[in-house]
């Protein structure tokens, strides 16, 4: 792993635990075996950092998005949740930073992580307005049912454990299917349980 | 307000905006305009405080499991939504805390918190059983279709503000719309958009 990389992961993982405002350069130095001022030849500051290591997990988010296959709404969606949740068992602290600790960023910089969080949401706004426009998914309100899909998916990083009894499939297989029915979309066939 | 209240709301409002690590006693004493060392008359250590402010937040939404109308389980997961989504938009700081930095704690008092968290969650997975075992929802995994119902609900404390242009009414309205389709309700009536 190249320097830079490997502080950004060490400062990822710091991050994600004990927040950006609780892990210092001094300790981040420690935990690279790096004296204090070496750290400065990679790396400008603590912010620069932080929103570096937003922009990896903004780049993995907005992958997802351009990865969906072509096709069916639902099946555009069940790749995005599928999508979603495996970049959050697979980079948990860099997750953990692109959904909490970018808010501590200040301006302009703050702007920029706002920018990529806003680009993302966006995006998938587009694949619920996209199913909304083909009249397989019956939503009042887009932008709110967005959100609502989000929360669901984001809040994962808190509880999902890739080595736990769950596995990403089966996650991933219920969520989309909760999802898919909270867009209206109706059951048979593959989603249904009845 | 008592002196250990506004010190306990104090410090959920600095834990919440900068996170627990980050906040030192030294400086909630600052924020109270208090000596370093008459804050301990009051309390003894950072860490109760934050298992304080935990108590509280989960002392609100306790109080909306219990405050449920009897009912169908479709009245009863409304009610739940609302009140859920009420303590969150009343209450942003502690709820903040309850959801994100009880973490921090050490044991024993960790198992406090995550004792307190467990029993909300069991009271709405009891509410999701109910209407399953009624017949009203139809859902595969309680314990899934629980965990992202509250999730849902839970990440509204990043993005929502009252003071915003969406109501709680109409957030309450549309999230409750989302939670009952994810569940299986069949719309019709009140519920129907069709």
């Amino acid at each position: 792993m190249e320097r830079r990389d490997e502080i950004l992961h060490v400062a990822g993982t710091l991050f994600s635990q004990r927040g950006y405002h609780a892990t210092s350069m001094r300790e981040l130095a420690r935990h690279l075996n790096l004296q204090g001022g070496s750290l400065y030849a990679h790396i400008q500051s603590k912010e620069e950092i932080l929103l570096e290591v937003v922009r990896q997990a903004a780049e993995r988010f907005l992958a997802v998005l351009q990865g969906l296959p072509e096709g069916s709404p639902v099946e555009r969606m069940r790749a995005l949740v599928r999508g979603h949740l495996r970049v959050i068992a697979e980079e948990l602290p860099r997750a953990t930073v692109f959904f909490h600790e970018w808010k501590h960023l200040s301006p302009p910089l703050l702007q920029e992580a706002k920018a990529l969080r806003r680009r993302y949401e966006e995006g998938v706004q587009g694949v619920v307005q996209e199913g909304v426009e083909k009249g397989v998914f019956r939503v009042e309100n887009v932008r709110l049912a967005t959100l609502f899909v989000l929360s669901a998916l984001n809040w994962t990083y808190q509880w999902y454990r890739p080595d736990g009894p769950l596995s990403l499939e089966e996650l991933s297989e219920a969520y989309a299917r909760l999802v898919l029915r909270a867009l209206g979309v109706e059951e048979g066939g593959e989603d249904g349980e009845a």
